[in-house]
């Protein structure tokens, strides 16, 4: 089953691709990324790459992208430049900044599965060794404070089980939502005493929906009370759950067969316990939104 | 449960939001859409609208949004300009064309899901009478020819099921994926002998994933054979599924929940009997992912 390296003499990638039939393909197309095999030399473009940064929304992931430039100029090979991959792609956004890809996944769970599946062909074709894979993203926290950033320490559904559930060929099956505990524990040791905030350890909650399935009360339909939703809120904190987001499980499950490292790490805009709605205002938040950011930074300074 | 309207002698939209703790919220904020019941003035902005067309991607419902103007600019309202809403949004692109607004909801059911949570409520807000949603999007084909498009009869689940299933607070519900039977047959009648494609009725299927939810051999991952794939494209078949994508059955089912008359009209890019990979060059699928477009522009001629 298990398929590695080509038979070209080069050096393999250390990821993982659980897939025998691609060796039958006469040239792969990375479809929703605007790359191909045959149509690129995915090894010039990115062999180089080390680390993987996702987030939701493109704007954020193209900040990060020339944080990080500037944050680790002196690190970086000499002449790094920001790097706009749009033109390849209609549906995601994709920056790079030497060995630092910064990509934008959109919204939940099928989408970013499609990028996973492909991004994970992408570092294999181009014979990535050890990369490691960000999630830096935003969540709504169950007990802590607005603005703490949550390093996850693993993920579980919406029926608070630690997996990933897919349907394929209309047959259920799980895949372990694992994630990798030294390098979780090495982000959460990067806090500083001037950060201004709490940088905490939790289970992430990943749902498939903004409203009902987080138990907000504020969606165009809902059908339980609030009692009930704060008895669901209790239930996620008593199994170690400190923040829900929509694309955990999904991340980790994907990470871990492709034996890739992982990591999430989120700030929370709000703390579910004490409502639904994202009140702070839009500078506040723009704010907040940098402190995953400087957390990956810092890690990624440390490794380069 | 029903909230319809509020006292303040003003017509009431069509709309149902099915949530009684709406009328408790001081003010609604509609997050993702940076909207706000507080913040703008919403029935200005949006009480003359009655059609909204949703697809994935930002730069389809921006093409969608000029072709709109120039297709029926003698039947719009004199003085109509595309008026881009971007500004409001981070993550949604959104323009406006006199009554029709045209949206893209990226990719997959939880970032449908959360746009139509916003919009039917700003539906509401902005009192809108018997909005008409559409969403054009593009599929892979069940047994048809590249390049037709597929008005869905009805939408199922992965596993051939006729309904759309959320987890709230723990617990499995399931609503029905039901599509307006009327608005789809009107749809279909609006195919000319000219077209140069086929215009065909069908169910869709809706999955959560691109590679194995879809049954394709060409992700990172498959543990399953070209024959099972086979065997469960034909099984989809035999159950009437002429399309798959990736936003049916949460589209149906919500719109359905809403007393919004709904349809989905979208171009098959392959037909998955013959193949997994999008093989046609950019350019053919650029004139492809017109061709809804142009049968939702016939019905808003027809009905404006």
């Amino acid at each position: 089953m298990f398929r590695r390296g080509d038979d070209n003499g080069e050096e393999e990638s250390t990821v993982v691709l659980l897939n025998p039939h691609l060796s039958e393909l006469n040239g792969d197309i990375l479809y929703h990324l605007g790359l191909g095999t045959k149509t690129h030399d995915l090894v010039k473009m990115f062999g180089d790459v080390k680390f993987v940064c996702m987030g939701g929304a493109p704007k954020r992931m193209e900040h990060f992208a020339k944080y990080i430039l500037t944050e680790l100029k002196d690190k970086l090979p000499p002449g790094t430049k920001f790097q706009d991959m749009q033109e390849h792609s209609y549906r995601y956004s994709m920056y790079k900044v030497g060995p630092i890809l910064s990509i934008s996944h959109g919204i939940g769970v099928p989408s970013l599965q499609i990028l996973l599946h492909e991004i994970i062909k992408l570092m294999y074709y181009a014979k990535v060794k050890n990369p490691v894979f960000f999630r830096i993203g935003t969540c709504g926290g169950i007990g802590i404070k607005a603005g703490s950033v949550v390093v996850s320490k693993g993920a579980v559904n919406e029926m608070i089980e630690p997996y990933y559930e897919q349907i394929v060929l209309g047959v259920k099956m799980q895949r372990s939502a694992k994630l990798d505990q030294d390098l979780a524990q090495e982000l959460l040791s990067l806090s500083e005493p001037d950060d201004g905030f709490d940088l905490i350890s939790g289970q992430t909650m990943c749902s498939y929906d903004f409203y009902e399935g987080q138990g907000r009360c504020d969606g165009a339909f809902c059908y339980f009370s609030e009692g009930a939703k704060q008895e669901y809120l209790k239930k996620l904190h008593d199994a170690g759950v400190r923040n829900i987001e929509m694309e955990a499980t999904c991340f980790s499950a994907l990470t871990n067969l492709a034996n890739i490292k992982a990591a999430i790490v989120c700030v929370a805009f709000l703390n579910r316990f004490e409502g639904d709605q994202v009140c702070p205002p839009k500078n506040v938040l723009s704010q907040w939104e940098v402190r995953p950011q400087q957390i990956v930074a810092r890690y990624i300074k440390r490794h380069l």
